[in-house]
């Protein structure tokens, strides 16, 4: 029984019919087709504003190019210390904009605190050396965090506050996005361009799309030098309908949040067994446990797969609930974590 | 009826076929999967010589993850002056490689003939100034070529002889490889590795794909280098099936082939009504006409769709058959073409 | 008798002087000095407006950090096909800036004339194909040329217009300066600002310094970004006094003028000289002659130094004359050519 | 009386005799001349092997061009968290390299010990995460550090045996290099290519040149694509000698070794009156203080000009000797320094 990765999951068959329902008859390529163009009202609609939304198919793209537009060469982007674009991106950041560096910040249970960033912000080197150093540019925050935690509406716009008071951007990295709206039950806007938010990697993929996110700009300003970064990089694609199709089936009949909201009330049940060795607050799809390496191996030789985490002799683990995991074996590993 | 482009067609019931299929279960992510997995097998049996093989998901990382592997940042990559790399691709190749520069070399037809390369690699400024040039690195060739032809198996040996008698690897941007194959009815590795190609974007997407391309590595010790640079570039896929499963279905049961065949065939009925005003010899999908403005807005006001080609007072034209383009709008455009 | 290229000179003995009256006590570095801090009003002075200027110790970094102030990664430059930045920099501005490509143009005698650059920018690829292709950034002038030719203030007044009409900065390669005011006999803001000129490679390496180029700003917005490109190449100098004090030496008295002066005048009597074997007017310093490959040979038997230029069969040679050339060897090759 | 940073200093008059030597007729360009031909000989028989090197101006040229000889763009290079490419180059590595990211490592008195790089090695990323995170490419070591302590042959010989066993590659800071070897006395080679050191930044600006550093390659196979690089960046001198002459006279006759002998006894002055309050041994001609706010304004209010160090309310100072720094100054800050 898998529990390693929400990128394991199949894709929902409601993407796969809008894929399906796309494929009629011959329409121009790059974006002039109807899925495409409908991309920037629906995702207007959603937040609430009027927005410009670019469909890719990595996170990776849609975080690096993001933060290209946010960021000179020279820039730093701040960011947590567990962030997915520092540890799993191989230096994608640097690449897109040309050299731009990431300032790590720690923080508990992977979040910023308005304390920790105000600090990462009034000791970063370019205080004290100026033009010697890397200049901050932009802010990258999760939702949900790499942790499995959520960002509260308050503390994002505090964030946002100190940023922007420094001539930061934003961008948030929500690969996970619809979980932290899940849990919080709040609008979309209320924890993007309400709190400040600039630009935001919308994600699909690991929620039931077969590989599609969007990068939706709260702030038109940035959207030329986006897609010609894009372009650049082969993120534009000649067929684009097929990935706008897979964002607009996503979108359609709020499914986003309807596959959020199972995972994250399946996650709850597995919170409730696993008790006393959470690491983190469970308010998404992922759990993180403290075992100990023992009873690690006791579980995983009762069948659940899943992934260790952090240093070896200390016996964590990660466990991600999928969009399509059956109920059947959320209980049995609840069953399984409760006996431990 | 649409002749725009190759992009503008919808992807094939087969391929959508194999992408359902692949949507069983959950599997491991970036490419630890079986879809994945059989890739190089069939690309192996497909070319007759152990390959590496990688799907990304646009021609553009193709063609510059491909180059950025042949080429260091000051390499010069010599390509006919009609390249897609130099014309569409908003600046990738320099993008990837992290500054090297595109050497542009003519040749009638958008074919270089070797006599045109040699004369290139003479003439370029390395070979008076040394280090104070950029240095020879990498040749780009198209097959088919941007202007509907094929390089013949014995010029394309030729031109990898002269490349790499100095030093330099040779890179085929196959979009519509596919089309070179039907044409000349040859075997595979007859215009690759045994003439001397040592890395090929073999295209699906223009041929029935959504979004589907494999680069296929004849050389397998510019694997390493290609896998980090393509996972940095956001070009490495979490549900990685998704792509893999496109070019399986794809490769089976010689879709690719059988596609090609076909729009070969329709666009040759068209090169007959066309006659003279044919500007090169139809050799796959594409024709370029010389009809002069008048007659060219005459064929577009009876309801036929196509771009323009070349500067505007030439009056040229590009028409393209896709591989589900109907055989009545094959019919109507040879009709029309015939009467102009 | 050396006449191969302005960079095998000795150094000014008033610039060493110069550079020896800096070297007392200690001083602030990275530019808190008093000889780089008067480079602002020197050069504003000599403008006649008031400008930012930066030393650096290479034309390369001065026209390379200039351009990818101008130019984002998917920028393209305008230049002469001639320019020392396409054909003498190893990919230089690419690197620079992140990837911006030369659009090169044709230009009789090294000069870009108006029409020549407005078809290029109407004919460069963006205006048909849009994102897909780098977009027009910037234009690249070469005062004096390569070839040795003097643009006139009222041709590079059309030249600025039309590419700020385009959204286009200007920046002009000013290696050899010196030569080209010399030679109008025209203020310094006739062939800069008041043509509309952004930023001004102003050498002196060619013209008397050991290693030395002022990068001039008539357009104060874009320093802060040029600041923080140079610190990052490694062009901010620690002991900054020692760049600026050549520059400083150079300046004062007029000496860039007088030095200029003097070998655009030995370089007529030269010319002269060569009469009909001149390929190119004589503007400044620099003889580009067609002798054939056995009158070429004659000459070089004599014992006069020189390169040969252009491709090998037509036997064509550069002649340049230093700031340092004895009078006498002047004359004895006017002598030669004359006899030729 | 300045004890701020030995870039505040002049240039030694040996140096700017070899200038003044070098400025004697017309040379070839571009360091085919003596001086420049003279290093590999001089520098080859200092460390008593054959090496290649390369003069530059700054150390960030040095470093930076010397580091991205050895990393990929998905490259990283691991150094101390002091390291002035990390904290005084703005993103220099990462600018020249392409994207190479520093992987920093705490380390006592400004000095990684084996065991923390190995720590680091074992504890990076790409060890559970493979290709999804930056590469371990390089080494780079401070000789002197940059709080002023020095490594011992035997400490280097460990860390190069670490990086080079895990396929990295060694390279060296050596803006101070003189005053390390003058600190423990011993033979250049002992702490370079006998410890396993593969390129090494030669410092003299800091030391009594005006601007020059020499890149010296130990490992060979490096240098063809580090004389790109460095000319790309604009880091190759037209009028090579001079830069050249600078490193002629500042080995001649061990300049460079007097002058770091003198600056590192005076400091050991000072470091014996400083007594308790020295943060870090003092092995060069830096002196770190632990003085505490009061004490600290209270020294200043003498007359000694000097950098805070550390966070402000900690009331740390660094104090430099220049090598031209008057013995009396010295005495007086000594003097000072013992009354506190």
């Amino acid at each position: 029984m898998q529990f390693l990765s929400d990128n394991t999951a199949t894709a929902c068959p409601e993407i796969l019919a809008a894929l399906a329902a796309a494929n009629r008859g011959r329409v121009h390529s790059y974006g002039e087709d109807e899925w495409t163009q409908r991309l920037d009202k629906m995702f207007s609609a959603l937040f609430d504003i009027e927005v410009r939304s670019f469909a890719v198919a990595t996170g990776t793209a849609a975080n690096s190019l993001g933060l290209a537009t946010l960021a000179p060469p020279y820039g730093a982007i701040f960011a947590h210390q567990e962030a997915h674009i520092e540890t799993d991106e191989c230096g994608a950041p640097a690449f897109f904009s040309g050299g731009a560096q990431l300032a790590l910040v720690p923080g508990e249970h992977g979040r910023l605190s308005p304390e920790g960033f105000a600090r990462a912000l009034a000791d970063h080197p370019s205080v004290n050396v100026g033009l010697h150093s890397v200049q901050p540019a932009a802010l990258s925050l999760t939702q949900m965090t790499e942790l499995g935690t959520v960002y509260r509406a308050a503390d994002l716009k505090q964030l946002c506050e100190l940023a922007h008071g420094r001539g930061l951007k934003v961008q948030m990295d929500g690969a996970r996005f619809a979980n932290a709206v899940a849990h919080l039950n709040c609008h979309p806007a209320d924890i993007t361009w309400r709190a400040g938010i600039d630009v935001l990697s919308f994600g699909a993929t690991k929620n039931g799309a077969l590989g599609a996110e969007a990068v939706v700009f709260f702030d038109p300003a940035l959207v030329r030098d986006f897609e010609l970064r894009r372009k650049r990089a082969g993120h534009l694609f000649s067929k684009s309908r097929f990935i706008a199709a897979q964002l607009v089936g996503y979108l359609e009949n709020d499914l986003w949040l309807r596959n959020a909201r199972r995972t994250n009330g399946l996650a709850q049940r597995l919170a409730k067994a696993a008790g006393a060795s959470l690491l983190h607050p469970v308010e998404g799809n992922e759990l993180f446990l403290a075992l100990g390496v023992e009873r690690r191996e006791a579980l995983r030789a009762q069948g659940f797969e899943f992934y260790d985490w952090g240093p070896p002799h200390r016996g964590e683990a990660r466990l991600v609930v999928c969009w399509d995991q059956p109920e059947a074996e959320v209980d049995a590993l609840a069953g399984a974590l409760a006996r431990l």
